[in-house]
């Protein structure tokens, strides 16, 4: 794709020539005449101009940074070259025209539907009444058992199992083990010989677009209903979010962080790591949730923008004063006061 | 399979009738006339009413409830609707015929024993000297390397990778990616060079009978004994059992938890999500370990019924009252007090 | 291999025949004569005599038990009789030639290039320019999409997915559904929206010789460098390592530990496990740290064996004082003092 039409994309401003092809972004170290690179702060820019990338996408940097980059490549000069950057990556990623190749060695269900210029990798199982839309993308050794329907340019990348019945919206990106729409965790307990039997799992997974889900994530489907993943939410790897659980839009959860079951999380949440989140408590709109912290059953947490750590989850302030106090206490206790 | 059929097989009474065949249990709202749902709740009596389900397995509630349900269809009625609920379903689920298929791109070694209306999916790999009981069913892309025995009636969904000698009971259930009898993680530093070398994993892991694995769960086989997970564990998606580990009968843990070498977990006992459990320690009998509580190494937990919580894991009214009492502290020197 | 010679390569001395040959290594209860057990404890003297072992891997220990040992078979002696039974089984199990076979269900695309006396097992997939070395080990339905480099004698036992361009050292162990290479976790806001657009994860994954990566673990690659995993790291199952992150040599990572973007653990700490450690941390030479505990953003751990506990983690006997003053405060409240 030429710069030009790069740079128009992403709305940036380009200087010099526009005419170049270019075919991906790379670091300043393995970037060729056809790589952008990019420059977010100024005193990089030796690293910058010693490299050979064919672009940069940099800031409203002082002239003499501008001109110094100018002499070495084009620039896309933006007031966020980090968004700007991550723009034309993803653009020039989607301008690569899918294989369109089904792998001998796939397994397609005669009554699946294919669309257009799907690829389907080796080894991979293609259910009963699966539905690929158009340049959708399964790879080696995915297993999408029946009625699995699979959005336009969504990527499952390898080895990824999704159940009956389960919707991944457009253009997703599900990485390798992920497991989608499997059996939540509900059983009934016999009260005379104390075994369990397990409660019906049959409800759906609906994942909406632009989804994100990392390597080896778990998603269960709903027990009788349906466990809801919001357009733009982008989830880690080893992410477990359990039946019922509903998520709204643009929520990001990061890696090993865990989701009971009929729990919401609002949208533009931000969840850290190894987070654990009990069953139906509400996250409302915005809320923060600092790594390893814990939100107890049936718990609202409310408040746009702040932050909650600790266990059971309070305002960082709270928690922080906690163990202020807490130290304190101990090194009294220590020097005998 | 008829109400009544169902009915006694519950030991429920049936209300109305019985000659009607139905084929599974459903959500109010996507309910066929095949279809049985439940109402454990009367408050929801409309929802069940408006529904187009054949039959409604219900409490023993007012008889002006009842009847009106029973204006619209069959009813089960029972003391405890949602354990009924639960075993209709799973009879029904376990009535349907296995298709006794072997995907003709399965690869079964010639050494393996297939017993009588196994179902093979696509892709999997069945190891020499592998044994798959009655009616057992090994979905897609699974691989079960050598020697690995399966019980009747139990069902791998699909990738899931089970290790050499590794032996599961009947009727059990296991989610896609999980992973049993891999090596367990010991090594023995070499104190000249500081580098590690690993101590043999060459142990069993054995699996009782109605066992459910989540998705992504990693059991490991004993270093050189065995692991042992009892009959009736309920184990959920992305868990850790280490090597040695025993799971005493109808033990049910949730997801994300991790249990070290050599812990013992007697019968009966609840492990929330998210907790850790070190090496040798033992949970007697019927105790509760709360979300993301940390149990250290060789500790003794003991209590029936008693709710452990926090790291180091005390039982939860002490942990309540440090919690208190830190909160407390802490407001006090924010007011200068 | 004969019993001499093992005692030679593992520098033991010798005790009886050392013609014998021996195959692996066993349990007391398990063991044939064909097979070296171990015994660290005088205490557990009788099982050893009980057992058919051929030979006994034991410590310098009282005449009468060595005598009592050497009755019933050979004997190999060492300081260290754990880390020597350990590389009596390393050495035993690497003699087993490799099966060298290549199975007919693999896809192994035209530009692989595979070394000498490899085994690739059913339904495995190894990719466009793809390089084996010889005597490695590519389990049945484990996928290695493009540029994969695999060092000799290296062991992906199954369903492991490699995605382009990671290169793993020689000697390694890759246990089943391990992804390795995967996107990292990285994404730009837009301010406009509050949309999150991918920025680029295209570095690259460097796994070190003699690395053993546990059950469904995750390893990420860099942004747009690379992740670094040092000679002889140990990971456990379960295990996640974000984008950028650097682990030096010996590391060894217990379970279900989180480690975040552009992290840094200096040779031969020890990480337990549940840790979570955030971004941009550095964890110094030889820390330890202990289970459940979480290291704040871009904080530096530092003490050669020093046990660190707690989040945020702090030296554990300051964390064992905070708790009992917490545990003490509590209960005065309780009384009322």
């Amino acid at each position: 794709m030429r710069l030009q039409e790069i740079a128009e994309r992403i709305g940036a401003s380009l200087r010099g020539d526009g005419s170049t092809e270019f075919t991906g972004v790379a670091a300043f170290s393995t970037a060729t005449s056809r790589d952008l690179v990019f420059l977010e702060d100024p005193k990089y820019v030796q690293d910058a101009v010693r490299s050979s990338a064919g672009a940069f996408v940099v800031g409203n940097f002082d002239s003499a940074i501008l001109d110094a980059l100018a002499a070495k490549g084009s620039l896309i000069v933006s007031t966020n070259p980090r968004l700007a950057f991550a723009r034309a990556a993803e653009i020039l990623r989607r301008s690569e025209r899918p294989s369109g190749t089904i792998h001998s060695t796939a397994v397609v269900h005669a009554s699946a539907q294919v669309g257009g210029d799907v690829s389907i990798g080796a080894g991979a199982f293609i259910g009963p009444g699966v539905v690929l839309g158009d340049r959708s993308h399964v790879g080696p050794g995915c297993a999408l058992l029946s009625d699995v329907i699979v959005g336009e340019e969504t990527s499952l990348i390898a080895r990824v199992t999704v159940y009956p019945g389960t919707k991944i919206g457009n253009r997703c990106l599900v990485h390798a083990g992920a497991v989608l729409g499997g059996d939540g965790f509900g059983f009934v307990r016999d009260p005379e010989t104390g075994s369990y039997e397990k409660f019906p799992q049959i409800g759906s997974l609906i994942i909406g677009d632009d989804v994100e889900i990392g390597a080896n994530t778990t998603i269960d489907r709903g027990a009788l209903e349906a466990t809801i993943i919001g357009n733009g939410v982008k989830i880690d790897n080893l992410v477990q979010i359990a039946h019922n659980v509903e998520i709204g839009e643009n929520v990001v959860i990061a890696s090993q962080t865990g989701i009971s079951g009929s729990s919401v999380i609002e949208r533009n949440c931000i969840v850290a790591g190894q987070v654990g989140i009990a069953d139906h408590v509400r996250i409302e709109e915005g809320a923060i949730l600092g790594a390893q912290c814990g939100v107890p059953t049936k718990k609202v947490i409310r408040g746009k923008g702040v932050v909650f750590w600790g266990t059971p989850a309070r305002p960082i302030t709270e928690y922080l004063r906690e163990l202020a106090a807490m130290a304190k206490l101990a090194r009294r206790k220590k020097s005998g006061v």
